[in-house]
């Protein structure tokens, strides 16, 4: 069986969640906090980054971007129903620069900010960083958020699925990247109807289920986070 | 013919230069300041950072990660001379791994500070943060980049290349970017013999030679910086 260092709100992990979920693979998910620094986890990636992924003879994968390589070659493009990614070099090029868009630009820019200020920040020691939450660091990178929620209603407006007329991996990486924005609440869906009806058909596959039910210690998710149909 | 948007002291920009010249492929190189932000250039790439790659029908090809993967799909894996990948999965995400390790990490870490207090800012308007390099922001900078070659150095010392006994595209990424802080005098290779045995190696293939030939305004390379036997 294979195991997932993730993290709930680590846009990166929940990526990988969801492809796990459409390849129906069971893997055993350890939850893992990167600002502890934890020896055994640093020892498998010292680069201390979730999501981090055990195959079968407990060999570590580290990072997104290596671990959803691995699992198309291994599971992905050979099989049909799983072809998360374009026929043509030109398309899975489009995937992967959206790909690298949201879960590592959006993230710099805004995600990883505003779960360290307002989750993080709680239960991290006063002695590495932390206490109560930045809100200048907050109010900056809510100001990023827009222009990336608009970039998506545009491509969402402008294509059936973000690349092409199929559901791909740069589908997987946004909605993930999307949705720990959603669930701090953070998203104002009303000016972005395009990216609304594909956050809606994405967030209704059932490998969205598990993401739906995650429980953050000491925070209730957005009122519409669980609707299907919000 | 292709067209590269790079920038000289850009890690990710000298990856592919190499592997363009590994492929034998020309392209023409148009030299870019992300800090700029030329319209013309934020049209082709929304993220602003170089590299850009267009190919023969111009549609641009943005970051160093799409860029190469798209040349090994296109220019690569096909033929027998260019196998810049080993054969199986495993492999091939220790070198996506350490390929994000060289481009990411460390330039994230070290390399993109140095680079832009010691070169960018005298060129950069006050306005947008021209001026003095910041002595703390160097320091820091600097403070990072010995745990990254004694790394290198381990790997080197335990492996003939970076991954297994054949060449690949983790070495020329590491060696891209190591040449950035090369160039500038940033590297103390006494301390690790095995990694300035295996540079020494890199440094004398063809596709090295562009990079040599570098010139960049107000800058004078390290004085071994041309040496192949340094």
């Amino acid at each position: 069986m294979l195991t997932l260092f993730h993290s709930p709100l680590s846009s990166a992990s929940r990526f990988i969640r969801l492809i796990l979920g459409e390849y129906g693979i069971t893997a055993q998910l350890i939850e893992e906090h990167e600002w502890a620094r934890r020896h055994e986890f640093l020892a498998l990636n010292p680069a201390g980054h979730v999501p981090v992924l055990l195959d079968e003879h407990e060999v570590p994968l580290s990072g997104a971007f290596v671990i959803y390589e691995y699992l198309d070659e291994t599971h992905g493009s050979l099989r049909q129903e799983n072809k998360f990614f374009p026929e043509n070099p030109l398309g899975r090029a489009e995937v992967r620069r959206l790909n690298d868009w949201f879960l590592n630009k959006l993230e710099t820019e805004a995600t990883r900010h505003i779960v360290r200020e307002r989750i993080y920040k709680r239960e991290m020691p006063l002695a590495i960083g932390g206490g109560a939450p930045n809100s200048q660091i907050l109010r900056n990178a809510r100001t990023n958020i827009p222009p990336h929620m608009n970039y998506l209603n545009w491509l969402c407006a402008s294509r059936d699925w973000l690349v092409d007329s199929e559901l791909s991996y740069a589908d997987l990486a946004a909605a993930a990247a999307i949705s720990v924005l959603d669930f701090l609440g953070e998203i104002d869906w009303e000016p972005i109807p395009a990216a609304k009806d594909w956050y809606m058909r994405i967030k209704s596959r059932p490998s969205f289920r598990s993401l739906l039910t995650d429980r953050v210690r000491g925070i209730v998710a957005s009122p519409h986070y669980t609707d299907l149909d919000f």
